[in-house]
């Protein structure tokens, strides 16, 4: 919570006191997300899609059909937010008006860049694939020429990044204590159920060890 | 599948065979999400944020406290795109390139117009409580004067909307069917723990009804 904001338009404003600048909460909330919420605006009209991603260091790749409308529009340069919420839990307060959520979210802004280096792309699609399940891009076939012609890669620099984050019970007026009425909180957690075999998988073939040994952090209560 | 888009821009373009544009498919997504995505362009520089909502009818709900940015930007009417995503599982393919994840979402897109009449106002409120948790508005205190002109709400129709649906196991290619390689989805679930009391709790109050049968439905497998 000490470290400055890196622009103005990145300081958050409201509640300021759940802010964050610092780049390992940054990027601990960024290695546990499973999802993207990117947005761009196309002549004023903002659009958002949810995009999975990676991250290596300082950089975050997305990465979308090289013929689709976002992959185009992105690679053109365009102004980009990127945002990630984990939702933690329900803030079931005594009074309407102090009703919250529990959360991490971060908010990256900047412009996205095609990736037009091979290695650099590759390296991109592995980092993207062994975000969702790490140790996955090791377990797989690679993509061959086709496919890689096929994807686009965007690069999205962690410059401009913030954090804001809701922890703990809810915070209700004095006088609203004695109510007679529960208050608390519900956590949240995403959970994995066991794997399902594809239905053509070949015989005696049984779920790695990266599945089986799940590392992605659970979002905690 | 078989509505038509409303609108030229609210037609998903890639991967149409996903999309629907059935009201009963979209407000089921609606209904099941607790967080949207809202973005908004400020001088082509587009903001994503994550907000809570409701939905009466045809139309959504957002709230924010009066004072903050984004309240004051959408209270303008502006155009924005409320998008909310279930995630459902990562579906593992042999190849890296048919990665995928099995989701729902719901995109809407259109201007956002500041509620002023107080009755509608309330209503709105007490969706968006409900929405969180079905039954807990007649458990609360609701707002007062005071809090009702702390807090904006602003509707937004859902005129120009769509969903996008991806369910099943990874679709791989024929030739990579003979891999030594492990295939099939891991289900997500968002799923709450026990709830916790807050730590001022007046004795003898026990967690209400409304939250021991949490009815949210949950993202199923």
């Amino acid at each position: 919570m000490n470290t400055p904001p890196p622009s103005e338009r990145a300081t958050v404003r409201r509640l300021p006191q759940r802010a964050s600048y610092e780049e390992t909460t940054i990027h601990a909330i960024l290695d546990e997300g499973l999802m993207a919420h990117v947005g761009l605006a196309v002549d004023g009209q903002p659009y958002v899609l949810p995009m999975v991603y990676g991250r290596i260091g300082r950089n975050l790749y997305l990465h979308g059909a090289s013929v689709s409308r976002i992959a185009r529009q992105l690679a053109q340069g365009v102004s980009v937010c990127l945002t990630v919420t984990l939702l933690d839990g329900l803030v079931l307060a005594r009074s309407a008006f102090h009703h919250s959520m529990n959360y991490r979210s971060v908010v990256v802004l900047g412009t996205a860049t095609l990736v037009t280096d091979e290695a650099e792309k590759m390296q991109a699609l592995e980092a993207i694939t062994d975000h969702v399940l790490r140790g996955r891009w090791a377990e797989v076939r690679p993509p061959n020429t086709q496919e890689m012609k096929a994807t686009s890669v965007l690069r999205l620099p962690l410059e401009e990044s913030s954090a804001k984050v809701r922890t703990g019970p809810p915070k209700d007026d004095e006088e609203d204590l004695a109510l007679n009425c529960w208050a608390g909180v519900i956590p949240l957690k995403l959970v994995t159920l066991p794997p399902e075999d594809a239905p053509e998988l070949r015989e005696g073939i049984r779920p790695p060890g990266s599945l089986l040994k799940y590392p992605r952090p659970q979002t905690a209560p």
